[in-house]
C-alpha cells in the first residue's frame, strides 16, 4: 500500500495499559490521521509495554526499516516511564540531566503555582545527543535522535499534549526534511439510516470513476462513506462524490469534518430558530450532545430530563391523566411533552424522547427498545414510534441521533 | 515481557480506515483485555490495510512466530472486504462458497425479515478447509485456519460482533488449546483530583512488595494506579493495594470495574435517597451519565438543563433579581438552582453546575473555566467554587465529573 516515493513512517506506542487492553491507543491513530492529512502514510503501527529492553529493541528493528519513527508515551515522571533510557541504550549513548529540559519543568512549575518534586526533575533525564522541542501544555519535553538513517520523534503519552507537539514539531520537521506533500483527495459522506449492505447494493453499479476508491466504514450509529483519489485527482473525487451523494439521497446527513450537532446548529441558527429538549430515557444525552458546541446559548434555550411521571407533570405540563390512560411510553405523552416544552419555553421548535431502553420494563404490546421521538413546532406536533434493537446504550444512541435526525430533516423542510 | 511459557499470541487489525486513524482500533486493545484476564498475554499487535497481498503477507510473518493470530476485520459484504481471500492466499488454498455461511445467511436474513443480498453472499466465500464459528449477532462468520504451527482466527471488524464471538469461540478454544492459565491477579485503583507528580510523590517511598507491579495510567479525567502481581501472588497484591488505598485516602473513588457513576448510583441506593439535578454549562452531561444505568429511575427524578435564565426561573424558581445582581454564574445562583430543583422536585438531594465552559464569555473576574457546583439537601445548601484549565470540553468534563465526586463525598459522610 505504501507508496515507495513517500518516506516510511512508523508509529511506536509505548505503555504497559496499551498491551493489557486498559488503554485503547488513540495516539496511533491520531498520528496517522494527521499525517495522512498532509500526504504522509504510516506504514506499520507496533505497541510495546514499558520495558526498556522490548522498547530499545522496538526503536531499533524500526530505525533499521524506515525514515522516520514516531515513538509516543513513557516519558512521564513516574519509575514505569522508560522511554528515554531505552532510546539511549538503542542509539548506544546514556541519559544525562538536560538543563533545556530541566529550565522548561521548573518554568512549568512557576506558571503553575506549584512545587517542582524530585519526580518531575526525572522528566529531565535524556539521551545525550538528543534535540528537544517543546510541550506547551505540560511538563515532558520532546525530542529527536538519529539512529541509522532514522530520525526518531519522541512524544509523551498524554494525547491533549501530544497531539499539539505533532502539529508544531513533528509535521513541520517531517515537512522541512520531505517537502511539502501534495495531499491524497479524500471525502467522508456520512450516513445514517442505511445498514452497510444496502448501501452496498445501492452504490454496486454506480459508473465511479477507475481512480476513485470506495470504503464502508460503521460507525456506529453512522455509516461512513470513504472516497480517496490518487494526489491531483480532485476534480474526479469530487465527480465521484456527486454521484455518490444523489444515489444515497436523505441518508447523507454530513460530510467530512461536520458531524451530525455542527449540521442541525447550523440550520437552528440559519433558520433562526430556537430549540428545547424534553428527554425521557435518553436522559439528557440530546442536551449533551446540542450544549457541547460552542455558542449553542444562541439557539438552546432549555432541556427538561423528565425521568418521573411527576416531572413529565411539572416541568412539561403534561396531564397526569393523560399519562394514566396512555402510559408514558405513547405517541400521545411524547406530543404532550413536545408541546408543553415549546409553550413553557418559548422556543420556536422542542423535540421529545419517551421509550423504554431496557434493560427492563418491556411488554409484549411494548417491548424493550420502543420509543417515541415528538417533534412540536408553531404549527403542530407529530410523533414517530421506533422500535431500536440492541442493548440500553445502543437503544439511547439510536434514539438520540434518530431525534437529531428528524429535526434535521424538520429544519431542511421548513 | 512476554512469559516464554505463555503461547505467542498476536493481533492483527484489518482495515484502510485503521491506517489512516479514520478509526480507533479498539478492538486490538479489547482482545487484549479479555486475553489477559483470563492469564493470556498477546506479545504484538499490527495494523494493515484492506490490500489482499499485504493482509498475506502480514499473516505470514505473524504465523511464523506464533502460536495464534487473532485477525479482525474485513468480513463484510462489500468489495473492499478481502481478508477471507488474503487468508486463502497466505494458506496456499481457495475461497468456495461455504453452505453453513450460507445458511447463517440466510437464516439471519429470515429473523430481520430483510432480504438477502447478492452482495451479503460474498460473505459465505470463504477459504477451503476453514472451520466456522458461530456469529450471533452479525451476518459474518468467523473462522478459524492452520498456517505452520499457528491456529488463525478471524473475527469480524465490529466491535459488538467481535467481542461476543471472541467470549464465546476464541477464548474457550484458547483455553482447550493451552488450558486454564491462572490469571495475573491486577488491581486498578481510580483516583480523583490529584496529579500524577503528587501521587508518585506520595507514594514514592511506599513499602509495596517487591512482587507487586505499579503503574500510572492518566485517564482523563481520572487517574488510574495499576497493581499487578505473578500469577498465585493474589494476597501480596491485596497487601500492596491496601497500602496505597491508605496512602491515598479520599481520592480514591473507584476500584477495578467500578466507575464513578456506579459508586454514586450505589450509594444513592443504600442512603435510599432520590437525585435531582439542574445544569447549566454541563448542559445534561450528568444526566445523560446518570440514566446511563438500568434501574436509574429508582433513585433519579429529574434534571433541568437550563440555559436561559428565563428557564433557570422557570424550571428551578430562581429569583430574576438574584441572577441579575449576582450574575447567572456565582455561588448564589447555583445555590438557588440546586434548592430549587430539590424543593420541586421533592428530590433527597439536588446538585447544580453553572459556569462558563468557554470559549467566549470569560472576564477578568471570572475568567473561562468558572464554575459553581451547588449542592442541596434537607439542612443545608452549599456552593462550591473551581476553576477548570482546558478548552469547553475538558471544562464540561471535569465539572461534571467534579459534581459527581461531590455529590459521593457527600452521600458518604451521612
Amino acid at each position: 500500500v505504501v507508496n515507495e516515493l513517500f518516506p516510511k513512517i512508523a508509529v511506536l506506542s509505548v505503555g504497559n495499559e496499551l498491551l493489557c487492553g486498559e488503554v485503547v491507543d488513540t495516539n496511533a491513530s491520531h498520528i496517522e490521521a494527521t499525517l495522512f492529512d498532509h500526504g504522509f502514510r504510516v506504514g506499520e503501527t507496533r505497541s510495546v509495554g514499558d520495558d526498556r529492553d522490548a522498547i530499545a529493541e522496538a526503536l531499533a528493528a524500526l530505525a533499521a526499516r524506515s525514515d522516520a519513527v514516531i515513538v509516543t508515551g513513557g516519558l512521564g515522571p513516574t519509575e514505569d516511564d522508560v522511554t528515554a533510557a531505552a532510546a539511549a541504550d538503542a542509539c548506544g549513548t546514556r541519559v544525562i540531566l538536560n538543563p533545556e529540559a530541566l529550565a522548561h519543568l521548573a518554568e512549568f512549575a512557576r506558571r503553575l503555582k506549584r512545587e517542582l518534586h524530585p519526580e518531575n526533575e526525572r522528566q529531565a533525564l535524556l539521551p545525550e545527543g538528543a534535540t528537544l522541542f517543546d510541550n506547551p501544555l505540560g511538563t515532558a519535553c520532546g525530542f529527536t535522535l538519529r539512529l541509522d538513517e532514522a530520525t526518531l520523534y519522541f512524544l509523551p503519552g498524554v494525547p491533549y499534549e501530544m497531539e499539539r507537539m505533532l502539529e508544531e514539531s513533528v509535521l513541520p520537521s517531517l515537512v522541512r526534511r520531505y517537502g511539502h506533500r501534495g495531499a491524497m483527495p479524500r471525502t467522508t459522506l456520512k450516513l445514517f439510516g442505511l445498514p452497510e449492505a444496502d448501501c452496498g447494493a445501492l452504490l454496486k453499479e454506480l459508473p465511479l470513476p477507475p481512480e476513485v476508491e470506495l470504503a464502508y466504514c460503521v460507525r456506529f450509529p453512522e455509516l461512513h462513506l470513504i472516497l480517496r483519489a490518487p494526489a491531483g485527482c480532485l476534480d474526479t473525487l469530487k465527480r465521484g462524490a456527486a454521484l455518490v451523494r444523489e444515489r444515497v439521497g436523505k441518508h447523507l446527513f454530513a460530510e467530512d469534518g461536520e458531524t451530525m450537532d455542527a449540521v442541525v446548529a447550523a440550520l437552528l441558527l440559519k433558520n433562526k430558530a430556537t430549540l428545547s429538549l424534553a428527554e425521557s430515557c435518553t436522559g439528557g444525552m440530546i442536551a449533551a450532545r446540542i450544549t457541547s458546541r460552542a455558542g449553542s446559548s444562541a439557539y438552546f434555550l432549555e432541556g427538561a430530563v423528565t425521568y418521573s411521571n411527576h416531572a413529565k407533570s411539572r416541568l412539561l405540563q403534561v396531564p397526569a391523566k393523560l399519562i394514566e390512560a396512555k402510559g408514558a411510553v405513547s405517541a400521545e405523552v411524547a406530543c404532550a411533552m413536545a408541546s408543553g416544552s415549546r409553550r413553557l419555553s418559548g422556543s420556536t421548535v422542542a423535540v421529545s424522547v419517551t421509550g423504554i431502553a431496557g434493560p427492563d420494563g418491556g411488554s409484549a404490546e411494548k417491548p424493550v427498545g420502543t420509543v417515541f421521538i415528538g417533534l412540536a413546532d408553531a404549527s403542530r406536533c407529530e410523533a414517530k414510534k421506533c422500535l431500536f434493537p440492541g442493548d440500553r446504550e445502543r437503544v439511547r444512541q439510536l434514539t438520540a441521533f434518530t431525534a437529531l435526525d428528524l429535526l434535521r430533516s424538520h429544519l431542511i423542510s421548513r
